[in-house]
């Protein structure tokens, strides 16, 4: 184990990820057998003393749960975790949708800005086809270390927020939508052409990715650089 | 010739159409080589007394206009027409457009409705990475019976603008941008996934048909029928 | 709520719609927790008198049923709605379909233009491959305001009506179609790339947009502007 | 050469072909150095008596002319030749097309059909936006063995004319549009998602193969099997 | 019903069309709800004395079989027919798959051919991979009239056909295949880009448009014209 | 049979091939039926007295099981096989995955090689973000004839194992991850581009490909040439 | 003007930007016509006392030097710009390629850094093909507020600088590579597949985009807000 | 230079590859800027005694003969080298193509393989369409270590090949082709989904990569390790 990492066999666990990033390391859930995800439950949360996971089914949860009791499952973010009890959120992250729809995956966003302490502010449904919704807000999402819009369809949202506040906007395009919207491309290819400036986009439902970087950004305006 | 079209051997002039849809048969000048589309120039201006080409070069111009000296040329729109003197325009149609490169486009559309009587208010380079821009002119966009709104890049013009007048939205993506947004399929795919109402979209590019339709439009609310 | 919405936690409805642009706020029931959506409609039903949704199921319909017993759903087009009992259709709005299958997406459009006060007429199953259907009912079809094309497959028909007829074509690209054909893509970029002018199209399967945009159209030639 | 080919070190010639498949080996010049190219002409002149290139530019046609006087080419078709003086023209195709933007497709097709023995009916600027322009002359077409279709934009022709007759429609799309129409897919897909009967399809601008596989076809209809 | 016609309402059955193209209308079952698919089936069968669907699912069937006990169903080609007893099939129509799981398709274009009175030769699994396999029958697959090469994956079957026989090949690409050969589009892609001569493509799985199109040329090499 | 397959009506089994490849034919079970199935599975174990298949299911297992009692199965891999008892592996073959959720491909080429003799070193688990892993491991990978990387989302352990060792790397791209890497074709799209040298790739998700070729090279290395 | 915008009629330049966003107006220069392009740098240059353009051809930069002489133009960044004497550079952005083709955009991306005050330190020629080269400047990349990776082709530098560092990385695809890897969109995708953590990604080829969100970053963790 | 790399400052040379690889570092001269190009070139050939260039226009010829007038240059393959006299050639790497448009693509291969020591025979224009042709020299091909197929349009040769020999075979799509088959993406697809064992494949055009590692392949098989 002096490579920095935990040889499970099946899988190599990350150990040394904290020390070098600043975060340990997170399980995507999404397609691990309820047996290995159990154990890499498990070594996690013996090495750093709580464990964060995303994607997880209530399937998953249920197999967790019978060996980590303490483990806590939130349907909407699917969001898996322990989480130590005394965390001091700080700083100031935006966490912006346009619809309903892309409430899930802002949350996961927000939920794994918020386990690595970062504070969040959530402003959902604010999408661009009623504009006076966004702008009772505005001045308030302005006030953010960062913002991150989630927007599906046509994904206009990180455009306009770009064009309004001076601090960096990360783009989560959602698969919600139908027809060309269908699947998230027309969403993140708009996010990608945008027209404003300081915008930049993580992945198609990538919630995770944009409150991780979100939370870096946020670590490093509060003056703490990127490790906790 | 009762078969309602004119035969050229290489065309056959839709004579017809005028009576049929209320609008004269327009020309594509585009890849036409020059001794075709100096015939089809002579013969439909003979026909109608006026004629309409679009997307038309210099040389084209230059080839028409040896044999029809009032021939006139425009080179943002690329439009190359013989117009009648006498038009009265009526109505009130808006074109706009996000940025400036869009504007070919948009004097495309707005020649094309000029051309076919309908009046046209031109607002340019109201793009949602400055709302403030947009917002300013407003109330006078939503005066219009029909909206017609130019974008490249993610397109976004067209949602903002929907969500924000009653009377319809025709949104022509351009093919302004680079990278995932070239050639303006990301713009006409976020203005079919909008998530505004009352927007209906052409083809990229498609000055010409946001023009046409826009007047079908214009003539309809001011009770002419489509018809002229 | 003087911010022109009213903020349910989870979505801000856009009260303010109706004034702004006509219509009120419709709802896109798909994917919506019935938990929610029976909130909503019972937000906007309050609000409004009545209130509209596309694309229910019928456990939606079912969990809105049981708190509004008015509401009413048709199993073809989807649709779940409270509507007045009063309504006089004016204007004249023609729905045609290519094939039956494309019929689910029809009804969408022809219902929604129905509730926002279109008459319609349906043609339907007239596609390409057997011309004679189509010109049949031809004449009829001509004197619509607006006319309403869906098609699947190859979309020919919005080509074909909008040489016929001198009035705008909406044409709504369907899903139906296998190998090229599927998902509807092809019928789209046939649509967008037709040859015929007079033709704008909205997102695949969005009969919804469709019968939206011909409203205003049809509202606008019977003289009344496009708010109600 | 027992081998049934020709080595030329660089190309081997398939000199076997005529006996093999009753239709002498032919060139697609299109990027074919020169020097090259000359030298198959020769050889296969030679070989056959005649030889029959398509897409040569006027460059290699001064190349071949240089050394091979009697060699003719057509600008519009692109097809350089040498050709028996004797041939009898058989049978009946028909060539179609939509606009005037695709005749150079249609003569690659009409003209490959005439040197390998058929005779040819051309029907052009028939395309669906003016209907009528078709039905003057849907009962002559009717009358080919088999009917080209060729077709660009949105390339509902191929389904119309397969709607309206019984023998074999073969489907030609081209490049011909803008846009989401451009470089000739949407024209495919919709020729190969066609709700008429009867209809197969060539690669796009492929005038060559439609002429190709309707030889084949007129000659198996006027008796002669598909060889000469 | 002097339009040539049967409007069923949802449906408008095209009774004109053994008349016009001298094949009956068939039935495309897929999606079609069992009460409607059953009056259409008891309409033509009335009509015509037999008739013709393609992609019946086994409930279907069911419920067609209720009301038209003498109806016959094939699982393998999903084909469900009431078939005049008396027909006697001519001609030479050989039909060929790359593998098994190609056969389904195959079966429908086979049955297809039958139905409307070719005689059909059934080779199958003779892929490239394996050439012994296909030089063993390729003197017999030369013989056909029409050869339909039925293939997935790279689909290079039917290039390989089309340099071995001089008759008309008409390519079939089917689904079969995963990674970037999934649903078909390489195997279309691969038979559109042939360098062999004589090869038409149909839409991917579209065994019944191969077995349309090789009957009329069956009929006209077997001097009937395409009518039966 | 003499020429060189078995004919099984449905199927020709290749069973020359193991004297033209020195491989045996390998059954592709996904999509067979289980009757077809079994009669395969016995016809090629009495051929060459073992057998071996991939992506089969458990109810293909227990159907052949129920012929076969000594075919075994393998959850991970999805191999079917009937195996020779006295296998000698020789040589050196790597396995490298990125993920934990790449190693069911990797298991199949692993086991494909074992197979077909040849001997296998794994390194599960070793993808580029975290580096370290990867390099505790570089020195037993780059003794290995022929390296597989198995990597899905970004692809990048293709590029960086190029780099590190001499012998070549077949890359296998995994169907592992979501929005714009979903499918595996970006993990494709990047081996294909990769920077490195001396990297060759199969299909999304083709163990069974990779463990093929790098058996081929792995004998050649053996100084055996490719035949057993 | 009180709207925050200076009108110049064919464009609408946003002097209101610098107050809102802490960043001046800059001009995308591809495609604007020299003559709006000289008026817009001087009304630009007499707001801000200063101007900044990305994409200046050289016919641009003489135009604009006409006029206003001290402009300065950067053949590899194509940047064209008239910056204050004065400025103090502070902070630390890596700016990193992956090869040598990769610089022209890695240049935009960190002049643009320092036009806006940041301090960047060059990282150029690290790719992953050679693995020791980017170890041996690994510690120093570590130290930056925000890295900037700039990679075509596989775009594998991203992944593999986002699992070594603790800070943002915000990766910028290039249209450097051939074959599938042509236009950047292969390296644009690995970027968003990332299996690394704190990776967002810009549009493909947009080094300004980069420059300006590592420039928020960076002046945030400086502890001067986004704003100068 | 402890690092292993020559730093040029624009550019860091691999110099240690040769040890790590067994093969030099190789310059993909394409897009390179002459008076760089000019340096690396110096640089290489001063480490090396030698230095071997792909993608060299005539332009970057000139510049670098100005400069090393030993260098030479092959028009058709493009590659630009410094090549040591007393090279031996040894093993059997069979180059193949299906057509002479694909010749260019495959002296890239042929050539690099010839410099890094590898024995070629060279089998041109043996495309499917004509399988006499590829007959006649299968048993010559088949006695090679690793077969190169390079092909456009349907490539299928790379199939056809896989199916008749025992050793590795290389797949070069080519970007030969048009319509469908244009850019190389369609006989790319059809290697990647090939039926037969034995192939991989690499990106569009690359000769290069191919030549690489077949000169692997045929190194291991030689007995000598893929290091010279």
């Amino acid at each position: 184990m002096n490579e920095g990492y935990k040889d499970l066999g099946f899988a190599k666990l990350d150990i040394d990820r904290k020390a070098r990033t600043g975060f340990a390391e997170v399980v995507f859930c999404e397609g691990k057998e309820e047996e290995y995800l159990v154990k890499i439950y498990k070594n996690l949360l013996e090495e750093n003393g709580e464990v964060f996971g995303t994607r997880a089914s209530i399937a998953q949860y249920e197999a967790v749960k019978a060996v980590i009791p303490e483990v806590s499952y939130d349907k909407t973010s699917r969001i898996l975790k322990v989480s130590k009890a005394d965390k001091i959120l700080t700083g100031n992250i935006a966490v912006c949708t346009a619809g309903t729809a892309d409430i899930p995956v802002a949350e996961e966003a927000a939920q794994t800005a918020e386990f690595f302490g970062g504070k969040v502010n959530r402003f959902y449904d604010i999408g661009v086809s009623g504009l006076h919704r966004l702008m009772a807000v505005k001045d308030q999402i302005a006030q953010a270390n960062c913002v991150i819009a989630v927007a599906g369809m046509e994904g206009a949202l990180a455009s306009v927020l770009g064009g309004l506040v001076s601090n960096p906007v990360i783009g989560v395009p959602t698969s919600t939508g139908y027809g060309v919207g269908a699947g998230g491309k027309t969403a993140l290819y708009a996010m990608l052409s945008t027209c404003a400036n300081g915008v930049a986009t993580v992945n198609i439902d990538n919630g995770y990715g944009a409150g991780y970087i979100a939370t870096q950004i946020n670590r490093l305006a509060e003056g703490k650089g990127s490790a906790e």
